[in-house]
């Protein structure tokens, strides 16, 4: 294993004057750090990045927590944000959601001393973002966020449960369900209010019967779909609060010989890539301007990291319809 | 910050009955124990990993190179490793391959010191094999795997190659086209391979007419796609040696306005779960037992590391053919 002292002794100069060129380069002489990082080169000399982090007290390293890559939204989330690390030289510890309860997560993170926390995976309620807050380094959160004040980037989901629900609505569906998940989530919580307040507009009531809360796995909306079929009244339009959910309930749908949108219309909310693939075709609201959040919230997270400027940011993006081929009139 | 020293202090013990609570709590008295515990459950002590790491060795990190999420392959993939790790107390450094050349990976990793290496992502002849070996610490290979010997885990992709090019053969096709990625990757050197030998077997031939290899990115794929069906001579079946590809033909022949199976059959390799989907339903070729290659990686290399025990371990798993939707007799 190549030293630092070997590289010293190549280039001619200290040993503290090779840690400079790691740590400051700015305040080495032109001279003395080309003769350094041509040493580095010819050895081959590879810094040790832990014993670097205890000097410089950065790991170069952020922590990922994520919701679950089968849903199609956080497979694209977690490329930007993977990719986007790599640029700028930090490695990305991931972690997927333990659905409901994240402090074993939190807890292997803090142990890892990273230099900042990039995550989807908060309820609005959550006491980790207390942990979190303690920590003391940059956190954002993107898709959900808490109800605390943070760092967060979101869609309008009130706005985007409201957009499902008017789309719905004008093509005549009346007796519509939404298939959600736990509203202690901001995006269901949103997504739900968006359902109810334009449900309400039209003289419709939201509840028990047309309200169904699920742990997001595909097992337990299979059982939701399924028990909602075989009732004699059935939904003429299901509102998918994900496009995960809404691919779940369509692969149920056509298993079972159901067809999409003659029996039953379907509405997803995210705007994944894949429900814009030609097979799937599902009709969904998204961002307008079709925002990776993941990307956006892992510039402002290495921004604070780099200037160490912990300024709040909020971003809140307005949605629109994409109209595809789930949904018909009736 | 709570220190070790006030872990100490409130258990009544000495700072190195801590750090053996720490590193070989097997060797420390159980009444001591209880109490240093305890001692840290109150003060919510957080051991520093970075710090206990420089005296272990040990980082309970690992690495993984993976090949892109946007297939679903490395999606489920990727889904087991991070969890089996989490759950084995690792945390997961995520990164996703420059295509063609990883060696800025391999630097980025070797700095941070990670226990383990777990990649998807080499060619047969890459060089990065050595810098590997050079490590001196223990690495899988999964999906793809190099020309030297080392640890991997693989469907046997010259059989898959056949059952695809058997399967359309069988129902008549002939003029079959093979789109694939880099023939230096192992997975399609073999799928290839099959392609060649059943074809051969059937007095028919294979070469540039019939050979188009991409970057397996979405636009070099569609490139190749548009070129072909705007031939005079069209193929009556393609050959996309990975679902993920199949899953982009399928695509752009969807959107341009042809049907399959009626206008050109499609099969895959692979099956992942995203061809099961009731509204793909692509005809591919998986392992028999349907193993999640990631997962049966990932558990060898865990194991590896905790036992010191580096014994090469090698799998090919069988294949089958999964007849669904996509292709049809002529």
């Amino acid at each position: 294993m190549v030293s630092s002292k070997d590289v010293a002794k190549l280039a001619g100069v200290s040993q503290s004057t090779v840690s400079r060129v790691l740590n400051t380069p700015e305040k080495v002489r032109t001279d003395k750090y080309d003769k350094v990082v041509k040493a580095m080169e010819e050895l081959n000399y590879r810094p040790n990045a832990i014993a670097r982090s205890l000097v410089k007290k950065q790991t170069k390293s952020i922590a990922l927590i994520s919701g679950p890559i089968h849903n199609p939204f956080f497979a694209e989330t977690t490329t930007s944000i993977v990719n986007y690390c790599k640029s700028k030289g930090y490695n990305t510890n991931v972690h997927f959601e333990v659905f409901g309860d994240n402090s074993s997560i939190i807890k292997d993170v803090s142990e890892m001393q990273v230099d900042g926390i990039i995550l989807s995976s908060i309820l609005m309620d959550d006491k980790i973002y207390y942990d979190l807050k303690a920590l003391n380094i940059p956190f954002v959160m993107f898709n959900r966020k808490h109800n605390e004040p943070g760092n967060y980037f979101e869609m309008d989901n009130i706005l985007a449960g409201q957009q499902v629900t008017e789309h719905l609505l004008e093509i005549n569906h009346q007796d519509i369900v939404w298939i959600g998940g736990p509203l202690n989530m901001s995006t269901f919580h949103g997504r739900y209010e968006g359902f109810r307040l334009s449900m309400k507009a039209h003289g419709l009531t939201v509840g028990t019967n047309n309200t169904f809360i699920t742990d997001t796995s595909e097992q337990g909306i299979r059982d939701v779909v399924k028990d909602l079929m075989s009732k004699r009244h059935r939904p003429t339009a299901i509102f998918a609060a994900t496009d995960s959910i809404a691919i779940f309930i369509l692969d149920f749908l056509l298993e079972k010989g159901y067809r999409v949108p003659e029996d039953v219309s379907l509405i997803g909310i995210d705007n994944t890539k894949l429900s814009q693939h030609h097979s799937v075709q599902l009709t969904t609201v998204g961002t307008e301007q079709c925002i990776n959040l993941g990307q956006v919230a892992i510039e402002t997270l290495i921004d604070q990291i780099e200037t160490g400027k912990f300024e709040l940011t909020q971003k809140t993006y307005s949605t629109k319809l994409f109209n595809r081929s789930t949904t018909r009139a009736i």
